[in-house]
């Protein structure tokens, strides 16, 4: 029986807990406290977690794209418990730590371009909050009130709070909130795998940017303020737009006077090979970059935006009508979780992790590649240490069938039993280890997730289903 | 001259940094990185922070009323280690952690009434952004999407997320923001000392529920789906309302099915000697009580809210159309968050400090209170260990002036000077200082606060302005 060390915790008691007291996200009130309930976590390692009944799991997802350096960090750990015995909490709005201006410092040098000014938050919602938040700031002190509209995609994530919230259009995070905000458009998912049958990726291309330029012409240029992107759609599947896609859509942008927000909550901090994508992968310099996740390898909440030298110049100095940013959080630059980050920075460094992620990367996409074989895998596809496999029982559909995502959630189940944790979004399992995975480590989680395929695959062919 | 330990950094490299990289909140843009900006903090112990330049402070303000046991625990820092080592993170979204379900089942235990059921965030905003968005969730389920209109208070401070910002209405954190929403109403503040001349307590408190039933009645009650309300505006300047205020607004809200939030932010876990205020302090038993700050004293980011087991009935089992609550955090019950919050509510039974805050009130806002005797001090209050000392120079102007502010702004340069930190509020210094402070640091702190307004009183009756 799992004992928490020190306290008198056991699994049945915490269950209970859970069971009688904890709101987890997505929970379906309506049966609350009345289901067997998500999985207990007792501990970790590396790149494994292992649960309140001892069985030891492959984290596929990495927590929530988020456990960079892997499970059980003592230089982590170590950094954590010095600073807050050093200094554990100092308000943002009066003073400032250490952590948060060294922090501050090495994000703008991973930073594109004039990327120089860093804004802390809790996470990743308050991070896009925040800067959409600036975006109101800046047109306004701007003198355009009117340049205030955000365009989105369908299928995007930005986060939690009301306003990025609306600002996501994954249909599954809609329903019964009130997300129809005047001031978000939505433009299509650069989603080549479902996109309309029959066009070629540049056409594509080409359709995705004529819609963004038609959608800026029917709202107005004057009345659009930002355009909020994940370089790749992350859990709204794993998209990743026709090459070239961001920067057609910056020069947009540019032509407009449209701030480009990259939001790279999930591609950040290594996920890619690379500290930030935007520049390296997706060839693009945006005016803001969102980022949280990687950040503190998950260790404590952390996150922020980091914001281009010529778009605050042009609200600073002489011509400004000089105003105060007042937004922020008491948990901004929390001196604790700028430590984390600074010692994740470190382990990142000292294991060169970046490097790992670049030259493991073909061997994980090939050896993901290699399931598209098995008559229920519709698509893989994935950049850096991202993967998603997309089951498809109907390769003809336009659109994953509700048969499609009971599928994938049997896949995860499967999974589960034979010691991988996947994370299911919709028809779609969805990896992206800790960026320490080895390759052997990349063998046994692709071997299980085939294996697991194939066992569902043939159970809902002797269903009679496929 | 200060230097991290193990690391190379020192005192002009991160001034250098912050100056160059760090956009703190609240920050003014237009002068980003040409002004000195704020102090370095580089430790604390206990009640006191030191700063850049090796001089020791007093935190009045206890961090951002948040430092409930005192800087340098060394408990909860080896809570948090040990946390970060067994296990540093797991996806709330598909599996729970031991501490988010202990700390939810210690939380329903403090909350009042069938409080009983708990949602974790990353912080106030974020606890108060989820509360709404569960309001705009219960009504639709339960069939009645109009009812979704919020009612605030002028003065009150929710958040910084666009929502909360938006129901916040303390006029200086609204310029350049879109903050004008339908869904939003704002009644008077419970401000007996800026009250209208000539009402008593008892004909404000009249006041004040009639405007607010009129409100209800101007909006329809199928239109208002929550009130929402700090017990003591704190950051609005410690406004304490009439006596009976809370019971009358709660009777209210029931009579037309309104969800009552206490947002206990500021005033839960000790700042009031009670985990919680609302039942004990104010006599109500809200619908959704929100905490943050003191649930941890500020060693890591954790946020949430208590929700009432009658309210989550409506929308659950036989009658409920079964839907999801899909919001959520990365960081929702963070398990070295919900770790360290289970630490310091350790420290709070070890030590018994709810008792010694009720014990030792009483000579807080006594010595606190010996300050109106001097000219330039306008009213002092306080409720539990959070007190507000308010400069008038014009004591029968209906609103702080700006001089007041500027008054109020030189009292705290001079209490820095002389040892102490104190937060100005517009014309009010505000201590909140952390829950372990004895009596000879409560009269060093108030001595030190005594002695920087007599001297401030001298200078502007010296510049013929008082």
């Amino acid at each position: 029986m799992y004992t928490e060390t020190g306290s008198q915790w056991n699994v049945a008691e915490l269950e209970g807990a859970a069971h009688r007291h904890l709101i987890s996200p997505a929970e379906e009130l309506a049966k609350l406290g009345t289901s067997g309930g998500r999985p207990l976590f007792t501990s970790a390692d590396g790149i494994h977690v292992r649960d309140s009944h001892g069985r030891t799991l492959i984290d596929g997802p990495g927590g929530m794209w988020c456990t960079q350096v892997g499970y059980g960090s003592k230089p982590i750990a170590d950094a954590i418990a010095a600073q807050a015995l050093r200094i554990c909490y100092n308000s943002p709005w009066y003073s400032i730590s250490g952590p948060a201006a060294e922090l501050a410092r090495r994000i703008s040098s991973f930073a594109p371009g004039d990327l120089n000014h860093v804004f802390f938050t809790t996470g990743g919602s308050s991070a896009v909050d925040s800067a959409l938040r600036f975006v109101q700031f800046y047109n306004n002190v701007l003198g355009r009130p009117t340049k205030k509209k955000i365009i989105c995609r369908i299928d995007g994530y930005h986060g939690s709070s009301h306003l990025t919230a609306a600002c996501s259009g994954r249909a599954g995070n809609r329903p019964n909130f009130d997300l129809e905000l005047d001031t978000v458009s939505f433009i299509s998912a650069p989603n080549i795998y479902r996109h309309p049958q029959g066009k070629s990726e540049a056409a594509f291309l080409e359709f995705l940017v004529a819609e963004f330029e038609e959608r800026i012409a029917a709202l107005k240029p004057e009345n659009v303020g930002a355009f909020l992107a994940e370089p790749i759609l992350a859990s709204g599947g794993v998209i990743i737009p026709p090459k070239g896609y961001h920067r057609r859509i910056l020069e947009t942008c540019r032509k407009h006077d449209i701030l480009y927000i990259s939001d790279e909550v999930v591609t950040g901090f290594g996920r890619c090979g690379h500290w930030f994508a935007s520049e390296e992968v997706f060839d693009i310099v945006p005016d803001i970059i969102t980022f949280a996740k990687g950040v503190t390898s998950g260790y404590v909440p952390l996150g922020g935006f980091v914001l281009s030298e010529s778009v605050l110049a042009k609200i600073s100095g002489e011509n400004a009508k000089g105003s105060f940013y007042t937004n922020g959080y008491t948990y901004s630059g929390h001196p604790v979780s700028c430590a984390a980050a600074l010692a994740n920075i470190g382990v990142i460094e000292d294991q060169d992790l970046l490097a790992h992620v670049r030259e493991i990367t073909p061997y994980f996409q090939e050896q993901l590649a290699k399931l598209r074989e098995l008559p229920l895998v519709g698509d893989v596809r994935g950049v850096g240490l991202l993967g998603c496999v997309e089951c498809a029982t109907d390769p003809t559909s336009e659109a994953a069938t509700d048969f499609d995502r009971q599928v994938a959630l049997r896949i995860d189940r499967q999974c589960y039993e034979n010691g991988l944790v996947v994370r299911p979004i919709g028809s779609m399992c969805v990896l992206s280890p800790a960026l320490i995975i080895t390759r052997p480590q990349i063998d046994e989680m692709v071997s299980i997730l085939r294996e697991s395929i194939v066992r569902v695959q043939a159970e809902i062919r002797a269903e009679g289903k496929f």
